[in-house]
């Protein structure tokens, strides 16, 4: 039977821990391979026969935990595996992966120096270099501060707050205006965390229009503000995106930080999906502007293939997370300790107890270095393009828009509406195409690519990749089994 | 030299893995060896010179990476050594560990059924279970929801930001009433992030005083309560606190609950230390009245030692997630899926990704049962009562107040002052030997355990535990540590 004491002891726990690695050593390059599905689609009810979930009285045998991580394994889906295009993360990462399992042996929460002083060198090492990586042309190495964050949804909102405390500090009399009285803009294709966010720090949110590309309307965006200000309202912040979600659209930032000089409001450049270009010296120039953002975010979890999860949040303002988080709990943030209290960096958090994502990310800096990142992201960008070329070449395949970055959105025509294309339902019934085949593809286990529509327009596919495995081959998978599931409808 | 791209080959990389799999298990059974020192303190300078941090521009050899993850190991604190008593986490569960494992290879996010259907079902099946123990006597197994979130300040925030949504669902006019007229009410001994999210939420918070057991003072909140009402500001939630942080006191939750009652206000109850009592059929009194409480704050990381980081919020109103946060993005869940929709839970949450927390949870709940968590809290509230009894037995060791749960709050008075308790500077001396006692542990490597002071009481430790591999040797070294280190003082 397993020990209910919470300390691994030698006799007992090696084997099973040794037992279990090797298992799990065979997943992970089972997960990565061609020759086995992406997922294996079970419906709940199934699944739950399948799995035992229910959490008994009693302990369980060793023998028999290493059956239900096998299950466990099997069912769930393969995120590394080449053939899932899902998300906006993909890749299992084996340095990545060596650095999560090391996480794990520290198992270690980060706010102070003397729990965590490894870790806290390393947050600032990696803090230090994306600042400069982000910010040098207008700032140098010196200025500025990060947070690494539970997930972007989590950054952005924090980034809000923060704006909303600079404005304030401005405009003196703290809190005399309402939070409903202020302002943020952002473009109705940005982040859903942002309207999120909005609401928990209880601030008016403005969606403002975007043009064809996805890029947000810089004159819709000018009028909102004067219109806003004509209410007696307080525009005090811009969230710009740099890769939106579903188009990959990058917001024009040196025109918005302008807006944002002009009108003293805070720019926030939500660089989740697209921050990752900063370190190649081919494509960084999508990032143009973005110097100039009062903070960014940026998760190195996606296009970057580190794993889950792994989010920061960049300011030029040095002093700014002390300012506007600090409360200088007495009981872990002590004034008389033996050492310098600039080394405890928790109370800039808003978090308390954290699980350190650094580790992972700086483990696989170690490894690969900043060219193997370059190497890494311009292997995508090339991907990218080659992938959108040939839905330019093949029948059948229809782009949504030009793309300038990774995602490359296109509808799948099947044969019966390629010579029906004037039908008065013709958009219906090509909205229809792509939840079918969705389902198709899921059942079968052979590919993940996730659909959506977008305003106007009818459901299509949005081919992504941040898994630098991916190869020619798997490009041209992907247009056959789309060709081969849809080809009756 | 290591590869750049993100994806493992049987041949470069298996090696690797296996190599460093075997230094990780070494580490584990090495890190909570009572031969080995708990920490090896390094200053930051000396330890910048041990490990390279610098992020280079080209690759490392993968022999090169096995040695940098071990000084990374070497120099970080051993939080699952039995004489880590320094937070409220602590001890290195073999099977939690197992779990975190597991979940790295999965390398998935939390939103959609499609992606992670293993996972989506053992949430379900914790958060009704949680459900259950938490709210049996009113609500029987059928209501209320959870959340899993990235710590428990953020399960905070989220609390308040529900409880103001709530508030104003029923006052009508959505948000005629500014955030800044909203009043929340904790103690002042409740935990730092209620005033962090307080502010965030932009609410106005009132710290209500303590009695001498740390506990909120029923009639100082009633008081309050009246004089916010009389200025025109809307109360609209208690936060009670279950194991505070420093004195692991317990507010009267039943009091709190018929003044929550009577002037209609939400009741959160952070039980984020003392929540993990429920698995305990003897101590559970403790938490008696917390199924009155609208939401509930619990961290199986810290009492049941569950790995970092693994935090839930609880709650009574069954659709209140939905009803607050969701914003129902297209691109993430799709009105047209072919599956139900019910199963995409990542609409409820404030994050969007999000690492999956439940599976080192629940793997260690299969391997324990529900009963080894009971054996393993009945442990640790054993151990916390034979360290305050050895408190009241041993000369210079004095009680800061009678503990009522794990906490042992106590002051070392060493040989010098124990004759001199008269002295007019007495109270500024004893300040001092805690942290300077802090400071030679520390720097021996013997032993953490927390000091801090708390209102006009000078420095004290606060002992806990959370390890049930601690035993009563255990409990005798640190006295006589503590005795060892001060005898000259």
């Amino acid at each position: 039977m397993s020990d209910w004491r919470s300390i691994p002891c030698i006799e007992k726990h090696k084997e099973f821990l040794e037992n279990l690695i090797a298992i799990l050593i065979d997943c992970t390059f089972e997960s990565v391979s061609r020759e086995n599905p992406v997922l294996r689609w079970r419906e709940p009810g199934h699944l739950q026969d399948i799995i035992n979930f229910n959490l008994q009285e009693g302990p369980r045998a060793q023998d028999s935990l290493l059956e239900i991580a096998t299950k466990v394994f099997k069912y769930s889906v393969k995120t590394g595996h080449p053939y899932f295009m899902n998300q906006l993360f993909s890749g299992l990462d084996p340095y990545g992966l060596a650095g999560q399992w090391l996480t794990d042996v520290l198992n270690c929460s980060l706010y102070t120096y003397e729990v965590a002083p490894v870790l806290t060198l390393m947050e600032s090492t990696v803090i230090t270099k994306l600042l400069n990586m982000f910010y040098k042309e207008e700032n140098g190495a010196s200025i500025g501060d990060g947070l690494f964050c539970p997930g972007g949804s989590f950054a952005n909102g924090t980034a809000i707050n923060l704006a909303r405390f600079w404005f304030r500090k401005r405009v003196q009399n703290n809190k005399t205006i309402p939070s409903t009285n202020l302002v943020l803009f952002t473009s109705e294709d940005a982040h859903y965390s942002v309207s999120k966010w909005g609401n928990v720090c209880d601030v008016e949110i403005i969606l403002v229009k975007t043009d064809e590309y996805g890029r947000m309307d810089i004159n819709d965006l000018k009028v909102n503000i004067l219109e806003e200000q004509k209410k007696g309202n307080y525009p005090f912040c811009i969230t710009a995106t740099a890769g939106t979600t579903v188009l990959g659209a990058f917001d024009l930032l040196i025109e918005i930080a302008d807006i944002c000089q002009e009108f003293d409001m805070w720019l926030h450049v939500d660089a989740a999906w697209g921050g990752g270009l900063i370190f190649s010296k081919k494509h960084s120039v999508l990032l143009r502007g973005i110097q100039r953002a009062d903070s960014i975010l940026f998760n190195p979890h996606k296009l970057l293939a580190v794993p889950q999860q792994c989010s920061l949040l960049l300011t030029k303002h040095k002093n700014i997370f002390e300012e506007a988080h600090s409360k200088q709990a007495p009981y872990l943030f002590q004034k008389d300790k033996f050492y310098s209290r600039d080394l405890d960096v928790g109370d800039k958090y808003l978090q308390c107890g954290r699980r350190p994502d650094v580790l992972k990310f700086w483990f696989m800096w170690q490894a690969k270095g900043t060219s193997g990142f370059e190497k890494h992201v311009d292997h995508l960008m090339r991907f990218s393009t080659l992938f959108k070329e040939e839905v330019e070449k093949r029948d059948g395949f229809k782009l949504v828009t030009e793309p300038c970055f990774i995602n490359v959105c296109f509808w799948f025509v099947p044969p019966s509406l390629r010579v029906q294309n004037t039908l008065y339902d013709y958009k219906k019934r090509l909205n229809e195409v792509a939840p079918k085949l969705k389902e198709k593809m899921t059942k079968r286990g052979s590919l993940m690519i996730n659909y959506q529509p977008l305003h106007e327009k009818p459901n299509f596919f949005r081919f992504v990749i941040q898994n630098s495995g991916v190869d020619m081959q798997d490009i041209l998978y992907i247009f056959d089994e789309l060709e081969n599931l849809g080809e009756s409808m």
